[in-house]
């Protein structure tokens, strides 16, 4: 009797978190990973640019590894290719408008000659040895997006990726619910399915939606029009290029990703711009006002962004006007609502009108509420199923949505990044874990920030710091300059006056006694002082700021 | 001729923010105060506590300043009271709640012997010499939250401090729209009303519509209840209390702020708890959970407080069971969502059950909205009008609402901060601005920390420090000890040894150039050293740590 061959998958990242996208799918000797995003950082995550996976499992098994199949081009599903590609180098499968934003960021990164691209249309499959990779169509907020079906002598996985069921999506190429259901009825063995709008009860709306009212505004705009939204999203980019046209109006991008990824979906045949409609932000000037529609990035409030820049006075080109008409097309991602209120509150103030998702129905979701959860569920009806993209909490509740549809909660796998969840046809099991994590990148370092960095950033952060140097000298065992106090993000010095000559005081008594005691260890004269200035600062200001003993030796 | 006598409104907080709510009022020798609150920091103020109003104004006015006029007990609008009161010294007036609420403030200050807290019923008048001040029914998601009428013998104002309109509030107390109306009709020089949800349409939902809500929860509960709510919504905690007690359920507060209110309500006799029914945290043990609900603080998911402590197993006296149904009853304050998710997960992760309001209607807001804001412009029908309490969006789009119901653009008044409106019987001007801002709070020290040392404090946080000390040797100018480097929060220094090396070569040629040029003044020597690792560090890292060279001269 030969023995039976499990496959196994390993998410690496996106289990009890947003972002940072990847699962590991493995039979036999091949291994084909699934997406390979990044995160972006917590708030508390000082200084720390972004986050992406730690992929020590697949460099520990590279020979097996055949490639990175992708579902869409967002960020948290494909942001980690550059770094995870300069890691160790396989091919890349994925849909048109997919491997044209992957090019654009292989290029930014240098590293485009060594990577091996493998473009394919939904309906493809890519076959390995063992393993069968079928792409279908899907919808989402961004263009070509794709299921993955992936299928083993063991049986077939079905990914959705992130996705909504839009019946009438701008680019008119509906998801492939007739294939979904005909691999359903062949038999799935996992379905793996994105959470993230579990809680939300009912259907989204079709993106087509968005069309009827970006018309009904813009059509009352008696200056310009500038509308802020994700740069992926090209459905919605072409819905407001049409509207606008309605009203003879010219297209401007603006802002870095905007330019670049128009630049790249007008290539590949995804966003149509009738000759002549476009023009260059520096020929603004040549057209009236309520002749122009801006395009910008900066739909977060992210401050670096188009529409923070102008909403400050700080960009380039754009200057405010008390006529603009701004529109915020997208919803706030959670933690950002504070700096959206921060640029719409100083737009109002520049007296400009500002229309956001508060005020009229100008996003829909690219996720799948409830009901189209349960349509998938239904369609696919697999033997297990595994909830992915989500905090826990979504998790949960996609868990118990599934039960509710009839699977027995025994067949439900909620699992951790790196758990192990081993399949035959006669069973699944958690069966191990693999090392996996975070991995911060700042600035040009990947790896070299990590949670002590990080926890004295925070502690620094907290309180500021005090710095007390001082020069002893070795061979009379005394003080040669010092002790000298330096502070920064403590308090104002004027204002502490005393409080510094204290710590001076303090430090000073506390040197003097340990070189009486002729200690000569430095770490606990340094020790010592520490000690004694926390516990005098705490007294009078109940702060802690980082305490950092220096002691010169001459 | 006699001259025109002006009344002066001058709001030296709560326009274009939330919170720090506080308005001066003056006429003639007179000026009373309405409201005293604080303000909570952004993310980016990192180690401040909290933010209260710069009140010189009312310093160099002292003498005028008859009293400080509360209308409800909310931190926005007392919490900056005890350190108002520690600089002058006036009356205090406000209803029995609020003001046992304050008194509870004034202990923990230590400064209650000091104070004069004077307690009105809605209805009360308080006539000073030519200034007479009026309390009025509300209704708010506090208890005896009142509008105030300010009688001039220029004219009246009314404000309408923080309101929504109840019809059915649990203690019976109905917002006072006749006397609002009354007062309309004999005419209203100004309305002063709340903003916050102006953006809202609709009218908010009754207080009571929660109670079916919790009812219908709480009886399928099968453990403990632990419903996390603001300590200061005492009815919520009311109908938490009935809805518990119709399933024989005792009761536990939990949470420093719970305990306290629940306290003071008790005394006060707004909250009504039957006998026996309140028992000691330290007695939990002795019942079964399904006879147990916990009200708790911590439904904004702060790491202090009760819930946050519950779900990360680090509260002193409640263990998460399994069993454990937790409800939160609140809505995500602006810049929160991410915490209370947090909260959410781990619950969920310990296998409890969690209830929030994207799951079941179990909170309404505080806060007027549309309909409701419509309501009381068109009952008080004011000549002039102040939106307040808001930030800068809030403000324009309740001017816009007042034009909507007729009232001219030309009579709306959206203010800053500091700036005063001067009223006569002819007209309404915006006639200067005095001395306003906010005073930060970090630990026992008020005011010692501003706009210099936060900044100092987001360098720190978002790359760390490299500091670079050095002795020097005066007579000979030479180097005695050092360059050394010493780093915080800027990168792990095994992975940076060549980094950290470098630095200190560059930093000692830099030196060593200076001395060599005979550059005597130490401040030059540092700037150069600062800029040229400056430099080093940012081509190689893309980072820019704060820089501090420190020199000791011996």
């Amino acid at each position: 009797m030969i023995e039976q061959k499990k496959i196994k998958v390993i998410p690496l990242g996106g289990l009890g978190e947003i972002g940072k996208n990847i699962t590991v799918f493995e039979y036999d000797n091949e291994i084909i990973v699934l997406d390979c995003g990044l995160a972006f950082p917590d708030e508390d995550m000082y200084g720390v640019d972004l986050i992406i996976p730690d992929v020590t499992y697949l460099l520990k098994n590279i020979d097996k590894v055949k490639g990175i199949f992708l579902t869409h081009g967002h960020e948290d599903h494909i942001g980690a290719l550059p770094y995870i590609l300069k890691q160790f180098n396989v091919p890349i499968y994925g849909t048109n408008l997919t491997l044209g934003i992957v090019a654009n960021k292989l290029i930014e990164h240098e590293i485009s000659d060594k990577c091996t691209l493998c473009k394919v249309n939904p309906g493809d499959i890519i076959e390995l040895e063992k393993i069968k990779v079928e792409f279908i169509q899907s919808t989402h907020s961004i263009a070509d997006s794709c299921f993955i079906a992936i299928t083993t002598p063991v049986g077939t996985i079905l990914h959705t990726g992130d996705f909504k069921i839009d019946y009438t999506p701008i680019d008119g190429k509906v998801i492939d619910l007739k294939r979904i259901a005909e691999i359903g009825k062949q038999g799935v063995l996992l379905l793996m399915a994105d959470s993230t709008n579990v809680e939300r009860r009912g259907h989204t709306m079709s993106e087509k939606s968005i069309g009827t009212t970006l018309t009904r505004i813009i059509a009352k705009a008696e200056g310009r029009v500038i509308v802020a939204t994700f740069a992926s999203n090209i459905h919605r980019i072409q819905q407001i290029i049409d509207s606008s046209i309605l009203f003879g109006r010219k297209i401007v991008f603006s802002g870095r990703s905007m330019e670049n990824m128009s630049k790249v979906a007008i290539e590949l045949g995804y966003l149509h711009i009738p000759e002549g409609i476009e023009i260059s932000l520096d020929d603004l000037d040549k057209h009236r006002p309520n002749d122009i529609t801006i395009i910008t990035t900066g739909s977060q409030g992210e401050p670096m962004a188009g529409l923070y820049r102008i909403a400050f006075d700080n960009h380039r080109k754009i200057k405010i006007e008390t006529n603009d008409l701004y529109i915020i097309s997208a919803s706030p991602i959670p933690g950002n609502d504070k700096m959206i209120s921060k640029v719409i509150n100083q737009l109002f103030k520049n007296g400009a009108d500002v229309i956001y998702e508060d005020l009229e129905d100008i996003h829909v979701s690219g996720h799948a509420y409830q009901e189209e959860l349960k349509l998938i569920h239904t369609l696919v009806h697999p033997r297990y199923f595994m909830p992915v993209h989500g905090e826990y909490r979504h998790l949960k509740h996609h868990s118990d949505l599934a039960q509710n549809l009839g699977l027995p909660k025994s067949n439900i796998f909620i699992l951790e990044n790196g758990e192990v969840l081993s399949i035959d046809e006669e069973s699944a099991n958690v069966t191990g874990k693999v090392k996996t994590g975070r991995i911060f990148v700042d600035g040009l370092g990947v790896g070299d920030v990590g949670s002590l960095v990080l926890r004295d950033r925070r502690f620094l952060a907290q309180d500021g710091m005090v710095t007390i140097v001082v020069t002893i000298e070795r061979d009379t065992y005394s003080i040669s300059a010092g002790p000298d106090i330096i502070t920064k993000g403590f308090v104002y010095v004027k204002e502490a006056e005393e409080i510094l000559s204290n710590i001076k005081n303090i430090a000073r008594s506390e040197l003097e006694k340990c070189l009486d005691d002729k200690i000569i260890e430095w770490y606990i004269i340094k020790l010592n002082i520490k000690k004694a200035v926390e516990k005098y600062i705490y007294e009078v200001t109940k702060r802690r700021p980082s305490i950092i003993p220096i002691i010169m030796e001459i």
